[in-house]
């Protein structure tokens, strides 16, 4: 019943997000070839999870979702940015990306980074020019997304991710990485959709520690997947981290310790969401999902 | 006189300019290695005619150019990723920039495309950040500056640009990638200055048509270098448009042709200057260095 709601939100604004991305593309005066790169890995999409938790946390302040529309376009534009240049051959070269060949793999290595560059930067233009926010909102919903994708968010965190790879990492360390390289952009979906719903400075640190939570159990659940996932489900290579001796919580942890840690992150994002006082149930279901995923 | 006058005001804004890039990388929260890649290219710095266009048009206002600071750190910043990613092997595969070895053959291309991402992305966090600007101002120079960077302006140009190596262009074809590869960042400068100044939007017409013939005298300028400028003073190989059989102004025009072009965009340059009824000394004089430049 519970899970089935969040399987129709999902359903609903999925569909509506994807219809948009091909849209903002679309009527975009650039070269169709770099368009088409654009728009090739936006319509690879996954579960949109970043999109959606942002469009669950409008629902929980009981407001119209589709207030976050273009701040979801532009929170995925960037996600998906990222996932390109992750991809190319002086990163961690990958030929597949959810089972269909990287960005670079079908358009090439230098329309690839022009791609991820188109993406970055228009995100920050669809904010900038949405007709639906007042300027002080658009102002904190760019420079909080600016923050969560630079140098002392994604990008510092991938750059740190790189160098762990030849080091053993500790725990806060590792914890670290990731927060930065994964973490602050999740948690971008449900700050954002907070500051649209005009969130009181409680409710936001309250969601911020839900969002922290959140973050560490994704990137847990991301490392236990490369281990024991099904590698037809998520679309990759398992094991590759193994392979690069790169720290991880399983290889911290063990197994069965990331797993036990994976259910007190669980647990205690759950405790913040029922201190928020909101309607929190397609949120407790984004939990549910983001810890029992297969992919 | 005249051109002391300009070369003392270049002095004093761009020292003042470099000091305050190398202040916002120091102060960043991330990581050392990406930090110096990005310090490596900003401290790289040419004549930093960018930023020095947005100071001058301040001065024309009369206003204290200063008020320009934080969005001529952006615009530097936004072109300084423009060149690393324009330098890697999969893109122009340049070894030398401004004399110096490119980002990626200090850093390696990874963290070379990594810095591009956080110079791009941290540019518009600089904007949003700033105490000295409305939100109303704040949004306008984003929007402004993620259109002139993005895939309408210099992703979207240099794409054309790279299509282009493989057709013959019309002159009107040429002319549409450099206004969107180079032309919209310059103009931005301009127009920027402007938006701060509050100026009308008469003034803003006109400095656009000022803005839009000075963008064109600057590419004729570049492609004759590329024919008989000084490899010592250019900082890299000239005649690398030729031995690619690129489309250039004075391939299409001839030299003394492209050369009689550059002649009539600086003329309808300072027939737009002469008409904003601003103080334009210094702007004058920045036609004059554009349109004689030797590197």
């Amino acid at each position: 019943m519970g899970q089935s709601q969040l399987k129709l939100f999902m359903k609903e604004y999925n569909e509506q997000l994807q219809n948009e991305l091909k849209n903002y593309i679309s009527t975009l005066n650039a070269p169709e070839i770099l368009k088409s790169a654009m728009d090739y890995s936006l319509q690879a999409g996954g579960k949109r999870i970043r999109p959606i938790l942002l469009f669950a946390t409008l629902q929980a302040f009981h407001q119209d979702p589709k207030k976050g529309l273009e701040t979801a376009l532009a929170l995925e534009m960037i996600h998906t940015y990222s996932l390109i240049h992750d991809d190319l051959p002086s990163m961690d070269d990958d030929d597949l990306r959810r089972g269909k060949p990287t960005n670079h793999k079908v358009f090439g290595e230098g329309y690839a980074i022009l791609a991820g560059d188109a993406l970055l930067t228009y995100a920050f233009q669809i904010i900038a020019q949405t007709p639906h926010y007042e300027d002080h909102l658009k102002v904190k919903l760019i420079e909080w997304l600016a923050k969560g994708a630079g140098p002392e968010g994604m990008v510092g965190g991938q750059v740190a991710d790189i160098e762990g790879e030849t080091k053993n990492l500790t725990l806060e360390e590792l914890q670290n990485v990731h927060k930065n390289k994964t973490g602050k952009l999740l948690a971008y979906g449900i700050l954002a959709g907070a500051m649209i719903a005009e969130a009181t400075a409680q409710q936001l640190e309250i969601l911020q520690q839900f969002a922290s939570h959140l973050g560490i159990a994704f990137q847990i659940k991301d490392d236990i997947l490369d281990v024991e996932g099904d590698e037809a489900k998520i679309g990759k290579k398992v094991g590759s981290d193994s392979a690069k001796d790169k720290s991880t919580y399983p290889s911290l942890l063990s197994l069965d310790g990331a797993k036990e840690k994976l259910q007190y992150h669980i647990q205690e994002a759950t405790k913040a969401l029922n201190k928020t006082g909101l309607e929190t149930d397609l949120l407790q279901e984004m939990v549910t999902l983001i810890a029992t995923r297969e992919s």
